[in-house]
């Protein structure tokens, strides 16, 4: 037993609340050392003279990757209450587990040496909206999706489609454009869309806000907003914003006033100053966004700006009724911002989902204080990297992606914004080399994997596009030049998802088989009631195999003859 | 390289923000695995072409426990933004050691491979008062101090001293008798006193509350208590208060409001009534402390419940100025709860400092947001089951010391509240079987450590006292009874750590040398300044011996010739 691997630790993926009632109990130990885990657990009160009271249970090994072994349990204290330990057996050895180490028999009259869960308060218990994981998102960039009112085209205005996007050119994407086309959308059968920022900004991508309060011109105005909440929100279809509020743009007017009054403005603490007078160059000496000088951070420990941002995230949720947040470069700010930001916004509305953009492990936030989710670039990478790239095979996939499984907590994972690509990323087509089968594949999995998948716009065509800008082109409405088979291929995905409980986040995931040398991966997602089998052939050949499953087929479909 | 053992997550004991300038990273590897490891650090957005720009530090061993080792360094990132991991070799193998895994080469292309610490916010660092690291505390029962006012005595006191401590009977102690002995406690050093609970309740201990907002009448009125912290703060020694915040005592007016007018009563959501009518046998059908019927838990998720409480929190701080907080059974109260109470004490007085009782592993109550410390009881199991019962021996005893100090941040130890004892466990000269020499080595150890000690009233004269009641005698004040040996001694140590810096807190502790067979330890604490040698025989003979050590002994002190 190779004791160095084994570990666990309270009050992260390895052991949470998981609801009211329930606790899971996660163990990682090393790859094919362990044979059996069972968990010792009972309340830390309930004594029998000496000794005290507990039980014992076996648990399930839930997934593997390169290194480790996962174990899992749920368990119900009856008193919400509990000290636990694992019993692991190996070969003819037992060792005994705790919070103190190891040891080779059990404790029975010291419950010091086990972890300890100490209450199952209802406050801490992890608590996302409960329309979020059964949601199919979208994702515009409203700058190119569709121009529905000439009028308000900002100046020079290129006409639809006429040139490849560049950082700085404009094509004049509005809110009537959208409600133009919310038929296309619902037709394809998505439920939520997240739009990169729309309110006023200097540049087409608008993450460099000029006023928070206030829409973009280009885009419309408060009416025609609304109007879009309305009509998304009469076609089933959820709306979620972007919150810039790591950086603001060069141009907000607070910042302007600092850089035109320097040490003597009153918004001098609004930002990060390191020194006066302000410089940009060769490095700006006041704090920002990556080394962007037109990107200053703002500072969100001042009472001031807090107080502004705050209202900034209930009034979208008040006047018009939005129902996400997706938070741009959330790590970069303090937690006790968001801590704050999520009581603000809970209290205007509870149903309201809180999306941090995080790249790397998310846990400290992912606590049930700040945000609802992260978007999920683990899987992305590794999806991309197996699906459309071939850098890595089926096993290390398998690995991957039950490393990101056991990453964050089980309601963490029903609620993850599982992302192929994004107005940050290449296109999953230009990924693909144009290899449009690999596409489908990328997008199969995304669509039968745990969390909430998102198809960035233009994909379910066949645009393509590289790294920014190219993955920003005007969205293609000439049908002759749409990819109709694509269309109908996402379009059937979101209707089995929708139909099949199973298929979304009511079936579990698992890993059957990964084969290497045929290149194929084989898993499940299954419930009480069903077992969805999906084989995914990521070579270039047709494979004949078999492989082990016990169960009765009932029904099977070929995605490909769709 | 047993690459299974090596862990690191960030945000936590692993790696934390130390000051507004500096990241303290920390990794855990197999114990003599691995013979050098460098962290790989830079700022995330720092580029040079394609390849990011970074540094490499060697880091040091800052020590092992039974399995492992911990490796350590500090870090400045100029833009407080950090990407990072580590550089592993054993004999002849590198591996690199990030996020994502390990890989034999290092990527320069893919910061996500790396551990991240976004950004180093000061709103999320961790921050104690200052005055907490330098601090003696010395922990009174006040119905056992001394009696200074018989004329509160409650019915049925005892003359003082006459019985044994039984779970029921009163002696009368009260804030005259503290009063009229501040310069006792002056004289022996001091600079603090946590007073367990002293609002209005039924028994002797005071921990089942009957009014928050009252002193209890045999201790005194509000006059006395502010005369009380008066005089404390007049001798330089801070007043700490117990908050028994988790349950109430069963004569709260509100549950008793409960118990009379059932699911009518306008408190009945203040408690966790899990059904009506009420019921407290054969257990509980409330939620309590333990299964304790008269200790109804309370329900801090309440808004009223909360604000009543957090009004008490408050109240305390600015109608009477005590210095701090200790919270009673902390850890089974809701994390949301605490956070608000912080935010509530430190706007009342940024400098009140907030200890919690929990007694496992505390790290989600100590990221800054919660307390300022926890009752270290890993350390005091550890110091006692070597000093004073022999039950481990000198290397496994280093072990688990080193084990506590790398289980939270080195700012968290610093102010950790190092106890030996308290009213909820036998006295030290019990645990020792009235062996003095060992009373001895424990207080060297406990002064001598990191963190801030505590001495149970009366240990300092050689009181005993089994498992509570019998730990709560009536103190000695006959001076022909107290042990004046003792009491020097500890005055002694009290005046040593006053005095040179390296003792207490701006030294770093670290073993030197264990010895099982001779049964003894060697340590040191060291600053830039100077370095103190602690050699402690816990053995019954006196030894000859050698260890290694590079520099010149300037003066010697035998703490036994005091």
């Amino acid at each position: 037993m190779i004791k160095e691997a084994i570990y666990h630790r309270p009050k992260n993926n390895f052991a949470y609340g998981y609801d009211e009632k329930t606790i899971h109990i996660r163990l990682r130990t090393k790859k094919n050392d362990i044979d059996e885990v069972k968990l010792i657990h009972g309340d830390p009160y309930d004594w029998n003279g000496s000794k005290w009271s507990h039980e014992r249970n076996i648990m399930m090994k839930s997934g593997s990757d390169e290194l480790f072994d996962y174990w899992f349990i749920a368990v119900q204290p009856p008193y919400r209450r509990l000290r636990y330990g694992f019993e692991l057996k190996a070969k003819d050895e037992t060792m005994f587990f705790g919070e103190k180490g190891f040891l080779s028999s059990q404790p029975e009259d010291d419950i010091a040496f086990y972890f300890c869960i100490p209450f199952l308060n209802k406050a801490d218990i992890f608590n996302a909206p409960a329309w979020v994981k059964d949601t199919i998102w979208y994702q515009i960039f409203p700058e190119r999706f569709a121009n529905g009112d000439e009028s308000i085209n900002p100046k020079g205005t290129l006409p639809w489609g006429s040139a490849e996007p560049t950082p700085t050119n404009f094509f004049g994407g509005d809110f009537q454009g959208i409600i133009d086309r919310i038929d296309y959308l619902k037709d394809l059968g998505i439920t939520g869309i997240y739009f990169t920022p729309i309110f006023k900004a200097y540049s087409n991508h608008k993450y460099d806000t000029i006023d928070y309060m206030e829409i973009d011109p280009q885009f419309g105005d408060k009416a025609a907003f609304k109007r879009l909440v309305e009509t998304c929100h009469a076609k089933g279809i959820k709306v979620m914003l972007d919150a810039v509020f790591n950086h603001s743009g060069y141009y907000l007017p607070q910042f302007q006033d600092v850089l035109e009054n320097g040490k003597d403005s009153k918004y001098k603490d609004w930002f990060h100053i390191n020194e006066f007078p302000i410089e940009t160059e060769p490095k700006p000496n006041y704090d920002t966004f990556a080394f962007v000088p037109t990107m200053p951070k703002l500072n969100t420990e001042n009472e001031e700006v807090k107080g502004y941002l705050l209202k900034v995230a209930s009034y979208w949720i008040e006047e018009f009724n939005i129902d996400g947040w997706r938070l741009d470069v959330a790590n970069e700010i303090d937690h006790s911002f968001w801590r704050e930001f999520r009581k603000t916004v809970k209290a205007a509305n509870p149903d309201v989902y809180i999306l941090g953009e995080i790249w790397h492990d998310s846990m400290p936030w992912l606590q049930g204080d700040q945000f609802d989710a992260v978007m999920n670039y683990p899987f992305t990478s590794a999806t991309i990297d197996y699906f459309a790239k071939g850098t890595i095979n089926a096993e290390h996939f398998s690995n991957i992606i039950n490393r990101v499984i056991h990453a964050y907590p089980e309601h963490v994972n029903a609620v993850q914004f599982n992302l192929l690509d994004s107005h940050d990323t290449p296109r999953i087509l230009t990924l693909c080399n144009g290899n449009k089968d690999r596409v489908k594949l990328l997008l199969l999995f995304q669509m039968s994997f745990t969390g909430t998948p998102c198809i960035y716009y233009g994909n379910e065509i066949s645009m393509s596009g590289g790294a920014d800008p190219g993955c920003r082109k005007c969205m293609e409405w000439d049908e002759s030049k749409q990819d109709k088979d694509m269309y109908s291929f996402v379009q059937q995905l979101i209707t089995y998802r929708k139909h099949n409980n199973a298929f979304g986040n009511s079936g579990d995931f698992s890993f059957i088989e990964t084969n290497n040398e045929k290149n194929y991966v084989v898993y499940k997602k299954s419930n009480a009631n069903e077992t969805l089998l999906f084989i995914l052939n990521n070579s270039a050949k047709s494979i004949d195999g078999e492989f082990a499953f016990n169960g009765t087929i009932q029904s099977s479909e070929n995605f490909w003859n769709a």
